[in-house]
């Protein structure tokens, strides 16, 4: 299983903490030191998941080693959606008209592009598909109440395109090595550590002392298992890209594996938790980073709970 | 691949037709007529899809075959959500303390379920699961805006639970013997066909003319094709089980398919289109009357749109 290419998109509005100052009875200090977030993406008044996935597709297309219409299997991934009946899947098939394809959206909350992957790499196993789509997108601002102190303030909008094939395409292509996902709903505080109930109020962080726990502690087991597991030391990985949920979590995780600051791929500090969306846009945004033979790891931790990683290799 | 149990809930309150005439300015006659509904289910104020989702998997306890805490599958599908952070599928795993699961809720609306059934075949095929469940529920009702004339009377709320494994575990089983699905979201209004925006007013269906004409023909499709495909003709076949969105696309189906009224399974008369779950619950709701060797065919349709069909035998 390949990676072919990858893309994202970013709303134009950055959200400086200056904005949360008054609102929340917080400093930018407060915010910094408790998440490391000084500016956070906000979609405009016309954009959702739909158009921001749709411009993160885009944006692949012209280095797309195929025709987009040979997709056979598109799965979006949001926990923020536009629309649950006529899904971002759904909509990017229309919009392409790509007609011979399988096509759903999932959510596993910020671990979502990791079950999806998952789910690629079963159906290019037994078949049923040869070219895969993922899309991640969050609106977490159309969902999000600014005036909650415990987390009014950490979440960003954004989109990421990935493209798979079963067969290798081209040098520019990264080789997936290895796939894995837990869910975690017994774990802690499980569904309750973070809920978005459409119609309760939207999103809400009750429990956020649980969730960094579990975060730490899941991402950190998820990273090290599966380097294990395919015979792989710390020495081997070349960057780590971790969910973007709270600098704090993610230089608790890099610091018990002893990676080095220019390992570990940020952009929770300019774009917030842009839910599971986050890491793939950290992935695109590096891009030009990653050099033959070089080493990557996913680790992420969704609100639910769930975790997963992904380890993938540069050709 | 092998279904194990099924079960069913729906809510105590069936709301009649009465209610909608002063409402929407039509008559019993004129629903009945469009429709085939007599009455909906109505979930109680303190319902949502997760309770519902748990009162469907509670009733399969007695009788699996296995423990729960086995399975290492769960599948929620539902385009209705309580929480899409903690999600129906986290929210059994967290209830039932599953400790070994993947986990994640899929919707392509109202086909979802043939979608999650096809993601179990392919981690049963792959080894990453062996035993699954997937929870199809919808609670319509509360995205939906009854004084909408267009569909405000159709929906019925509900859920189901059924149960898969990879090797066949009694002489009560139901053998899988082949399932498909298709993304639609290229064909006719598509996206814009049915919606459930959660911003943005709920459930709508504005072209319900373009989904009466694509439900009839794809479902027909579906249905057709996978019989064809695994060398049986519809005299090989015992039951069709359709997605319950309205009486005259079944209707439509069943003619075109040469099918008598006893070999279609319905429930939209009395609990009205319940979504994905619909047709699985229909298949709970009858799943006394199967007889060793019966065949039956799952065919659906989704707002999106989407098709799907499933093929099982009774051991």
């Amino acid at each position: 299983m390949f990676l072919n290419s990858v893309s994202h998109y970013l709303p134009e509005t950055y959200i400086p903490n200056s904005h949360f100052i008054e609102k929340l009875g917080v400093s930018d200090e407060w915010i910094v030191k408790r998440s490391g977030i000084k500016t956070r993406t906000k979609a405009s008044k016309f954009e959702n998941t739909n158009t921001m996935g749709l411009e993160a597709v885009n944006t692949s297309i012209p280095s797309l080693p195929y025709k987009i219409e040979e997709i056979d299997l598109i799965i979006s991934a949001t926990y923020t959606p536009y629309d649950t009946i006529g899904t971002l899947a759904h909509f990017i098939q229309g919009h392409y008209n790509i007609s011979n394809a399988i096509c759903f959206s999932i959510t596993s909350a910020c671990s979502s592009f990791i079950n999806a992957a998952e789910i690629v790499e079963a159906f290019f196993q037994n078949g049923k598909a040869s070219k895969a789509l993922i899309i991640t997108a969050e609106h977490n601002s159309i969902y999000n109440n600014e005036d909650d102190k415990q987390s009014g303030y950490l979440w960003g909008d954004g989109a990421a395109a990935t493209f798979f094939s079963k067969e290798k395409y081209s040098e520019k292509d990264f080789e997936i090595i290895d796939i894995h996902s837990e869910g975690l709903g017994n774990i802690g505080k499980g569904v309750d550590g973070v809920s978005l109930r459409p119609n309760e109020g939207g999103m809400k962080m009750p429990y956020g002392k649980d969730v960094f726990l579990h975060a730490s502690k899941y991402m950190l087991k998820e990273a090290t298992e599966i380097l294990i597991k395919n015979n792989l030391t710390l020495n081997d990985l070349n960057y780590l890209i971790p969910h973007q949920a709270n600098i704090r979590i993610i230089n608790n995780v890099a610091e018990n594996m002893g990676l080095s600051e220019n390992q570990v791929l940020l952009n929770i500090t300019e774009i917030g938790n842009t839910g599971c969306a986050s890491s793939v846009i950290a992935f695109s945004q590096n891009i030009k980073k990653f050099k033959s033979n070089d080493k990557l790891l996913f680790s992420v931790f969704g609100g639910g709970y769930s975790s997963g990683s992904m380890l993938l290799k540069k050709i």
